[in-house]
């Protein structure tokens, strides 16, 4: 049960961002440049980035959502699982390796991103937006993380319930539905 | 020395909002809302819980500028120095520990914000806007910890450094300084 009063249909993030909108109007905007704007890493790399860090935190919602969003954009559903369970055997190039491990230093601890981590991206043909795009967006999804954990948010055990958000973020991106969500 | 080149007259956070100006308007809008915009808790109450995650995060660049926001808007040097070393005796209200709690539990994990933990801030007089708050706000200097030493930022060692940056964050707030920073 969340720990303050939210829709029982809005679960995750959802219901959160429909509590204050005027502090989810930046947070949606920040989501949609990095995940959605324009960037030499695709959007199913970038997702991919999304669902490691949600699951290295354990955060279930974001987990699911974003795995599923990465799945419908790359394709397949095996690359993102093969990513959380070792980046290094995934099936993703050496430069998204390099990246994906920064990212998972970042969870860690932004003090834990090496100069090493940086030059083996560098050497794989990493840029220097690339290498910051990768620890903002791991940052922003810790944010996201903690603020959906810390407020105790619904998680929805039906994989159906990830289907059609991984299909309404891949299709109509981070802002919000014009006109909002249905009151239920 | 920073993971990718950003100006060496702007360390800290300061040159990560100048390299990437589209994703900086988000984060700066977000921070000005929860810091500086409509509220219950004090401008003072509110950098209190940036300078304890950032200090929790060991992000020396944040926790000194937040620190020095904070002794600025309590008018003294202490509040905030007695937070950062044990909650439960500084000088603060029994709803701030509360809150305090909450933020600090927010820094380790959302996992570990704990229904006592909410039912003590409640029992203090917490709103529910309030405890939001404090763990979005959290949240937020978590993605700005990890992002400032995830790049490896420049932290000035000299205190006038942070005298400039308190007195510019408490009276100019967090928006981008109109026509940017000087080219140095």
């Amino acid at each position: 049960m969340p720990h303050i009063p939210l829709p029982d249909h809005l679960p995750g993030i959802t219901g959160l961002l429909e509590y204050r909108l005027d502090t989810a109007m930046p947070i949606r905007e920040l989501t949609q440049l990095l995940l959605r704007g324009e960037s030499t890493l695709t959007q199913g790399e970038r997702e991919l980035i999304a669902a490691l860090v949600s699951s290295r935190n354990c955060t279930n919602f974001c987990n699911a959502a974003h795995t599923k969003a990465a799945d419908l954009l790359l394709g397949d559903d095996k690359t993102a699982a093969a990513v959380k369970a070792d980046i290094e055997t995934a099936p993703v190039s050496d430069k998204m390796k390099a990246l994906l491990q920064i990212a998972a230093l970042t969870q860690q601890s932004g003090r834990a991103v090496t100069p090493e981590a940086i030059g083996r991206a560098q050497a794989a043909g990493a840029t220097d937006r690339e290498i910051h795009d990768t620890v903002l967006l791991a940052a922003l999804f810790c944010l996201y993380n903690k603020y959906v954990d810390g407020m105790a948010t619904v998680t929805p055990t039906d994989p159906a319930y990830y289907d059609t958000l991984g299909d309404r973020i891949v299709n109509r991106g981070y802002n919000r539905p014009p006109g909002g969500y249905p009151a239920q």
